[in-house]
């Protein structure tokens, strides 16, 4: 059983979803035609079930461990990450400039969802190096960018994103890592970061760290922070890595998961570093790079999510177990074992769906510059997190089920998929932090990106009534209830709004799955099997936004009347 | 931070929600004095947090392994296994004529709960074996019980289950293991098992296997299977352990969790068993260890649930992250921390009171032998045992949840609940299953027992409506609801019944979860923290019972729409 690349399925979307024709039509993404699309997709496919798949066991039985300072990784990592290096890979939607293919990110994206569904713990690698690249190429002074962006792009070397400190996790601004001007352009970083994913690797060339900390003058909180490139070798004016900077791993975590992937507590004992973008505008930039890591952890679930969903099916088909009311077959006869599978697919079509969209709508704004784009993107960016990764969990614990027994032994491979992906609905910021930046921030706008969407799931709705009403009226009517609830929110105070903003982005999620599920079941006329697999998602998955809505608007009020005595008691 | 047995909430529960005073009105169980029942529930509650808590982390840390045959268990689980037996835990609701202390299994309940949230992996080990005692009372031969019974009520011996062959899980029908009658009233018995939890330990004076096995004469299928006891060791007639039996410990499972419970293969090659029951009827003697064994179940993922709720509030109180809408302090201030506590509590609440209810329906039928309380308790069973198992599952993973970064950390300990418990979904016949048998079996009787139980849930919300009239409103409606849906299935096919199981199931769950939030409320009269936890649970989670019964009568078409084919495209 090998991780097979669901290409198919993204083409699909793209042509018949989520509209990747108009980023094609840019000026800037001129160059991402169907063909070479497909191409990409296709190539990114053999490298995940010929190179990276293979990797996945051996780096749960061989975690990353520290010795005598240096950072030894699974057999074949090393391998592994040279083969998406020299594949190009890394540098898919980097700047032509700098060496990248300049591709849209709506590639990057689906690249990404298949490496994490072949080896999540590899993958952290690349999408790191990715989020660094993009936040250079922003905020970077052109000599940082002209020295650094080659090497992250060809894969030579790799970066790392340095926020959390023991008592700074979701409030980051409460960090304590100083940075202090050496007076030559360089300032000395000390302090102590935990959980940084692949802080080392003994076959790195070079290491970049991106690190926040805090200038001499920067004010307490997130207004007094700034960003820092480090690197782990000092490179000379041609980009050669020299002497070692002061900076070490002090350890590796112990992980329920992803064992492949060290995940280390850095020290930094005055530090050679150079600011990125403005002093005490760490945050923004920082942002940059947050972003792109969010979409992108909300495709690694989806990855797992796929990944899961193979072997749970392939187990289901294979294995018999007594009659059913169908007949003789493998347990996948059985109506419950159905239900369970069926459902998988169904949210991770839907799951897929949403975060393509958000990767579409990133493209868009950064080829057009459209306001309207960038809000989309924004609004839904915590959902295609959140979403894709609530469900990355969901259905690899569905998956260790259909597997009985077998599911909870380690050797079939269902259980490590559980523990890999259980971390993605909390880094990144945790999905509750995404659900309230959704029903925070991306509300400020007063609802505009809300409405923009709600108004085309419903254009859609109305448009598909001839040829599928029942699917239609559902997810017009869904549509109608999120845009009460929504007119709701923006009435209500943070802590209400927050108190509603986890079911509230699900109900997003469920009313966005409707629409792409409709999409695809008009592609193909209304008959067929993404019409089946529609009608399965309307049916039992759409039907609980009413529920969820209800949640959203329960307000704080009833969770305060328990105090936390109460809840002890 | 320890594990605190929840006593209070056991004591609370049995006054004002499952009315454990009718139990102890018997003549049966006369003995469970309120007094008594405080006292044994507060000392099982010092063995859990003093010995057995302790327990957990190690077990985790040094798996049980084969060494040269010998099962070698984690630094610690031989002593907590001896103040298991020396307490008389093991005896607690078995047959005082054999040394048990004959008390309800509403008691025995409460202490697998606790002893589940102390150290699940040991847990399993008493937990079996009261089984296996529960088994041979009833099936056995005066002989064999008065041999085997006093040794296991002791714990001087345990007992163990062997259903599963590899070909044969969910199907227990296909088994392979063949029993010869040896001529002399013994039986050759001959075959492999897997999955036998607490198979051998180093420390067990001897272990005693119940399996099921074929005769020659035995039919194919479940009706041509007997039971067996089969000892580890042969007893003399003064019930001391000698020779070996021909069977062995072949491998132990590398698992997801429950590294301190060794899980067996187990090869029988001529052993020396016994027949227990009649011949090729020992699927029904199974099922007397089995539902005991699925209450069980359901207590262990309650008792999960209370470890890793209180584990995660008391990191939720300690934890400080920003400022919130409500001022400084512990993250318990944000609101969807909050919004998760509650929702733990008022779930685990429910869930708890469900599966005490079922056990007082169980203690009732043994007491008056009445049928209607034998029909409760088997149709609450498979809710106890589903429901309790998913919300241990769920409050578990939102632990993790609730502890950010911290939670992926195994040190933690918050990722251990949610890998030890994994299975308990699984085992003692998959949550699936559990809901096959409640729209299948459990409904037999032309839903006698469902009537009775909604009719009760229905008659307290009108008595509640003076109180608290809202929260009856929505009970009663919820209950009027599943009424409706359960007429629905009575009038189906078994597929389509089975198409809607799970959420059936789980509608039952929300309904006597409500009844039971309902029936705490008015005994605080209507305010008070009981009041403000049934209000979270009727506003966040009763009102998921519309979605789940619209799942719940989906019927199979729209599953079998997609083909095997189609949900591998």
């Amino acid at each position: 059983m090998t991780y097979r690349a669901p290409v198919e399925e993204f083409l699909f979307l793209f042509d018949h979803v989520v509209g990747l024709a108009q980023v094609a039509e840019t000026k800037r993404f001129a160059e991402a035609t169907p063909d070479l699309t497909a191409a990409i997709l296709t190539e990114a496919g053999k490298l995940c079930r010929q190179v990276l798949a293979p990797l996945q066991r051996a780096g749960d039985l061989h975690p990353a461990r520290l010795e005598n300072g240096v950072v030894r990784t699974p057999p074949g990592f090393a391998g592994g990450w040279r083969a998406i290096a020299e594949g190009g890979w890394v540098g898919l939607a980097a700047p032509a400039e700098h060496g990248g293919m300049g591709l849209p990110q709506t590639l990057a994206a689906a690249v990404h969802e298949m490496m994490s569904g072949a080896c999540l713990a590899l993958q952290i690698c690349p999408l790191l190096t990715q989020g660094q690249i993009e936040a250079l190429t922003h905020h970077a002074s052109d000599a940082l960018k002209a020295l650094y962006l080659p090497k992250l792009i060809s894969g030579q070397w790799s970066g790392t994103m340095n926020l959390t400190e023991p008592q700074a996790g979701t409030d980051v601004g409460a960090l304590r890592t100083s940075a202090v001007p050496n007076g030559d352009g360089t300032y000395a970083i000390t302090g102590q970061k935990i959980f940084i994913s692949w802080a080392d690797a003994e076959f790195m060339e070079n290491v970049v760290h991106l690190v926040l900390a805090r200038l001499p003058d920067g004010v307490p909180g997130t207004g007094g922070i700034s960003l820092f490139l480090v690197p782990r070798n000092l490179p000379d004016d041609e980009g050669r890595p020299g002497p070692a900077n002061s900076l070490r791993v002090v350890s590796l975590e112990h992980k329920l998961g992803l064992h492949g992937s060290p995940t280390a507590m850095m020290e930094y004992d005055r530090a050679t570093g150079w600011l990125v973008g403005a002093p005490h505008k760490g945050m923004a930039a920082m942002f940059t790079m947050m972003n792109n890591a969010r979409l992108g952890v909300g495709m690694q679930g989806i990855g797992v999510a796929e990944a899961a969903y193979q072997k749970a099916l392939a187990y289901a088909r294979d294995r018999q177990q007594g009659r059913t009311p169908m007949g003789e077959g493998g347990i996948v006869e059985h109506a419950d074992v159905r239900r369970m599978l069926a459902t998988m697919k169904a949210e991770l079509f839907a799951a897929r769906a949403i975060a393509l969209s958000c990767a579409v709508a990133i493209d868009m704004a950064t080829a057009t510059a459209d306001a309207d784009w960038s809000a989309r993107a924004a609004f839904l960016t915590p959902i295609a997190k959140a979403h894709g990764t609530d469900i990355g969990l969901e259905v690899a614990s569905m998956g260790v089920q259909i597997h009985g027994g077998m599911g909870f032994i380690e050797e079939t491979g269902a259980a490590q998929f559980l523990r890999d992906v259980r971390v993605a609905p909390i880094y990144e910021g945790t999905n509750g932090i995404q659900a309230m930046d959704l029903v925070g921030r991306k509300l400020m706008d007063g609802g505009e990106a809300a409405w923009r969407l709600l108004e085309e799931v419903e254009q859609a709705a109305e448009a598909a009534r001839p040829v599928l009403p029942d699917l239609a009226e559902e997810v017009w009517a869904a549509a109608e209830s999120l845009r009460e609830t929504t007119e709701w929110m923006l009435t209500q105070e943070p802590n209400d709004r927050f108190a509603g903003a986890v079911p509230y982005l699900r109900a997003w999620a469920r009313v966005l799955g409707g629409h792409a599920h409709l999409a695809a079941a008009r592609a193909e006329g209304g008959t067929g099997r993404r019409t089946a697999l529609a009608r399965v998602f309307v049916s039992r998955l759409l039907t609980e936004h009413g529920a969820l809505l209800a949640q959203a608007r329960s307000g704080a009020a009833g969770l305060y009347a328990l105090s936390a005595d109460d809840l002890a008691a």
